[in-house]
């Protein structure tokens, strides 16, 4: 098994490219699908444990950003690798087109408005990303504003770290032909129709400049306070496995204690 | 009348001194109250109008932010000079201690939940900036929170002004005697005992150490895009004036448009 951690981290500017970047991650972990399955379920209940540590020690956040083309398997992720965790403490924010009232504030408004308390794991599905990603593709803000909103998010996100949130991002990195059978299979399976949305398309059309602004963006917002991790995630149980082996390694490198309580002068036993 | 707007402004960092202002405003506008009085019921309707101006524009959003020792004056400058104002578009904010809720995030997150959204004032009565007032002038963060929190206040204020937020600070500047004469009143007067919180008095004995800490930030976040305004507050009517003026001035300096309407196929008439 090649799997390495590092393998996957953008934590300094300007490191990325993403030609280099394979989107076929089963030689890393399995090539056997099963297995690789199998390896996701012994797993899980560290996650599971780690998790309870941070809602006990109720002193550090979690915010974990997936980002991705359409398909690229941002929901699929959250289902499979979040699956066993306790909802009390994990919660999911999804970033849509931004409503009026939230266009009457800044983009980062409604981003900090569900940033992770004490204690718990925010999972954000899309993100303030997307205010660089397809704004900047479409041609919705010009050059100066991205380079300002970069220098924003990147302090944002130093602001969200200073106050004890630990930050981890996760850019999906699907191939194109990989979209392809994706949406295809919306097509035409019954069962998956609802998922398909035309617009889909015109983004589609678009491949290359959301690739190279994906690669420009991650170079920008790659900092050691919150990394980029960079996914192959052709293979949904082998993207599953490198996600999760990323969280397990973020999670214990936080050294989490349980609270220690002074026991002194309880009762041995309750009446 | 020696008023000029430019003797107040601090906006570029380490210019300020403390003992170098005045906490008497009156010799600025006029020796007699009634006329202090009479000149800021005559700047009203100007108020007014430009608050109506930005709420029809529905582009820029203003911040006014209101600092200063226990009975400087910040409820009563509000009262006073946003009187004729339309509630429709201007809120205030209050920064109490924080809840456990708040706590538990980041300490500029209550804040930017509440800040203006398009065609909006927004007044804080107190602010962010408690959270490098009161907190250092107790001991509850060190230095370097300290340096980190001046930071990080700059960098939001920055991120509100690029998205179109026009911020103005106002330090209500008043003497030590003068707060003496009007906590005294609030023990004196049974219609102002609510007002009296035994806790003021121990901040009064650290007089000193907030007029340092106070000097200290006003130097740290003094910005072309976020200056503080100090005030002469111990006359309430010279400080309404000074006010007054500076808002006026600020809001003149937006020159708003109602916007253009396209009225070419409307009826003449209503049937």
């Amino acid at each position: 098994m090649a799997f390495e951690i590092k393998n996957y981290r953008i934590d300094r500017k300007n490191s990325f490219k993403i030609d280099n970047f394979s989107t076929n991650g089963k030689k890393d972990i399995a090539e056997n699908k099963d297995e690789r399955n199998t390896i996701l379920r012994e797993l899980a209940p560290e996650l599971d444990h780690l998790q309870d540590l941070l809602y006990a020690e109720h002193q550090r956040k979690v915010l974990i950003v997936l980002q991705g083309m359409d398909t690229s398997g941002k929901d699929g992720t959250i289902r499979a690798v979040f699956q066993s965790v306790d909802p009390l403490a994990v919660r999911t924010a999804y970033f849509k087109a931004p409503t009026e009232n939230e266009l009457d504030r800044d983009y980062l408004w409604r981003v900090h408005n569900v940033v992770p308390r004490r204690g718990e794991i925010v999972i954000f599905n899309r993100s303030h990303y997307e205010d660089v990603l397809v704004t900047k593709v479409k041609g919705w803000i010009d050059d100066d504003e991205e380079q300002r909103r970069l220098r924003q998010i990147n302090e944002f996100e130093r602001l969200l770290s200073e106050t004890g949130t630990v930050i981890v991002k996760f850019f999906l990195h699907i191939s194109k032909d990989e979209q392809k059978e994706r949406l295809q299979e919306r097509l035409d399976n019954p069962d998956k129709n609802w998922k398909f949305n035309l617009g889909d398309l015109d983004d589609r059309k678009l491949w290359g400049d959301f690739q190279k602004q994906y690669e420009k963006v991650i170079n920008a917002t790659s900092t050691d306070y919150a990394p980029w991790y960079v996914i192959p995630a052709d293979s949904k149980s082998g993207r599953n496995v490198i996600i999760m082996q990323i969280l397990l390694d973020t999670l214990r490198a936080m050294q989490m204690q349980y609270p220690k309580v002074d026991t002194s002068n309880w009762p041995k036993t309750i009446d």
